[in-house]
């Protein structure tokens, strides 16, 4: 009987005023009053940062069937688009300030799924300390697409780049490697899963990594204090760090004995020694890779450490010797090729 | 023989470096070099507004089969996807600076077809003053989906409003109304389109209002001089209208004889009055609505004719007096109820 009356409420307004009444209703409560969403009632949003600082900006959409599966919780898919774009701003020790959201469904969405759906939203805007200021919603053919302009703010000028690694710079990885990847495949539910030594609470625990990354945002400071350069692993440690190797014009070394893993994923090694690859080779980590001179390295385990973010040192900036940018060693300290190297769309 | 050379040149970088390849040698020169965009290889953009003045944000993304034709010229689908964004910036009386561009392909481009939309794009932001500073590519199945987020500067706190008409404003609009739903027709190429008494050449250059469509960015000084409220009118005069009149709290009153019309579509309206339908609900027109105090019509009008922007009074703002919130008049002076009260998504 509830049910049937919060639906009936729910109709109407969807039935009459369509996309005005969905916007009021499920998303003008997420700006939280903020005076330049202007209640998601104007066509554009206003924003400025605070004197001395700019404003640092990332899009990254995420769409069914790509980042998340149809059927994962509206929850969990709100948590995931927010989230990967926050990612960003931690890893350029950017503070979140605002985002605007475009989404596009396949067909009209019940007030359940928008209600789930917000309420993900609110609690990750909550957690990251930012709120709704803008954006737009249509029905089109599709897998369901969300697309999240995360904004933030930074002292102007003084973004931490890709693109700054020096030399003799040590590597720091935040977290923990391979576990969003692992709790991929749980959540896909492949054959060879269901042997793995690890049971149902990490289970749950690793495919929580997959479905709601975590930004590192209590990195900022010791990034802000200590880091050369750094960025979030989206795609892949292998990836990722070669493309931070090629913005700053320097090679990387790696010790694969060095990458800090999970204990459900150090038990699956010690079984699946091949198991490796995908701490090297697979996405959806949104950890936060660091270079950082030597002369910083107290420094900035102490500022991750204070900030709650626990990191580890995996290996070091080289110069430029040849064409393999990265390179890793096993702990025999042997070259390792890993078979794959990361995420490509193309 | 040149075909095939620059062929051959373009399929290499797209596989060896996928993604970075295809944005380093396509988008990055879009960005001219504007600091903030680290030449599109870093995570973030970063961007501040001019001291005294704040920015203006607007993402509304379009998709293939919903927003354009999936056979559409790259270069047009990629003016319309920066044009319909910057038209916001437009009516908000904001300069554009830049944009940020998030495209998702359903499967890997062609070099051609990149080449063409980026020549659009680069036509397009050198027409509204803009640079690409930011965004993401990626493959997902469904249509071919692109986001801009663009981005514009104002005088803080002074952004035009949309909630701002007061009963006595005169109403303006921009341009010509209904050219781009016409032209619409024209390019679906339905049976009855056939006959109407339109040549070639009108033809053709209504089918470019609904494909090019032009930011009114020459309507600013007017609108930051001498009105009360604007926005942009994308889902028909009838719906954006009701929507400034819930915003501002008021009502309207529109005469249909002094809707401005192209003189093609007024030459339909002779042999079919029911086209008036067209220019009332029809979307796609991004021109300008705009509430101006009477004693301001006269610099408003001289300021639009010296920004190249001619602007027609089509009613009046009232106080509330019923549920209708925007009311039509014939030339006659007679009630007229549209059949169409423009496009809703939901």
């Amino acid at each position: 009987m509830q049910d049937q009356k919060s639906n009936q409420q729910d109709r109407a307004p969807l039935g009459q005023d369509g996309e005005e009444g969905l916007i009021a209703r499920h998303f003008a409560p997420l700006t939280r009053d903020w005076p330049g969403a202007f209640n998601l009632s104007d066509d554009c949003a206003a924003i400025r940062p605070a004197p001395g600082q700019e404003l640092i900006l990332k899009t990254d959409p995420v769409r069914a069937g790509v980042h998340f599966f149809p059927d994962d919780a509206p929850q969990d898919i709100a948590w995931k688009a927010l989230a990967v774009n926050v990612s960003d701003l931690a890893a350029k020790a950017a503070r979140p300030l605002a985002y605007l959201l475009a989404i596009s469904f396949p067909e009209k969405p019940s007030g359940d799924w928008l209600r789930a759906f917000t309420a993900g939203l609110d609690r990750a805007q909550r957690e990251f300390g930012c709120v709704l200021i803008g954006g737009d919603t249509d029905r089109a053919p599709g897998p369901l697409s969300i697309a999240v302009t995360a904004i933030g703010e930074a002292p102007a000028g003084r973004m931490i780049r890709r693109g700054g690694a020096m030399p003799g710079d040590l590597l720091f990885v935040s977290g923990t490697l391979g576990d969003a990847a692992t709790g991929l495949m749980l959540r896909s539910g492949s054959e060879s899963t269901k042997n793995w030594p690890i049971d149902a609470a990490a289970r749950y625990a690793l495919i929580d990594r997959y479905l709601r990354p975590i930004p590192r945002l209590g990195l900022r400071a010791g990034l802000r204090a200590s880091a050369n350069a750094a960025m979030d692993i989206s795609d892949g440690l292998a990836k990722d760090l070669a493309r931070l190797c090629r913005a700053s014009g320097c090679s990387a070394r790696v010790e694969l004995a060095a990458l800090p893993r999970s204990i459900p994923v150090d038990g699956l090694l010690e079984v699946d020694p091949g198991h490796i690859e995908t701490l090297i080779g697979a996405g959806d980590d949104y950890e936060i890779l660091a270079s950082v001179p030597p002369k910083n390295a107290e420094s900035f385990v102490a500022l991750a450490t204070a900030g709650g973010v626990p990191v580890a040192a995996i290996g070091s900036i080289t110069e430029i010797k040849d064409a393999s940018t990265v390179s890793f060693f096993d702990a025999e300290g042997a070259p390792f090729s890993p078979r794959r190297m990361g995420y490509d769309h193309f």
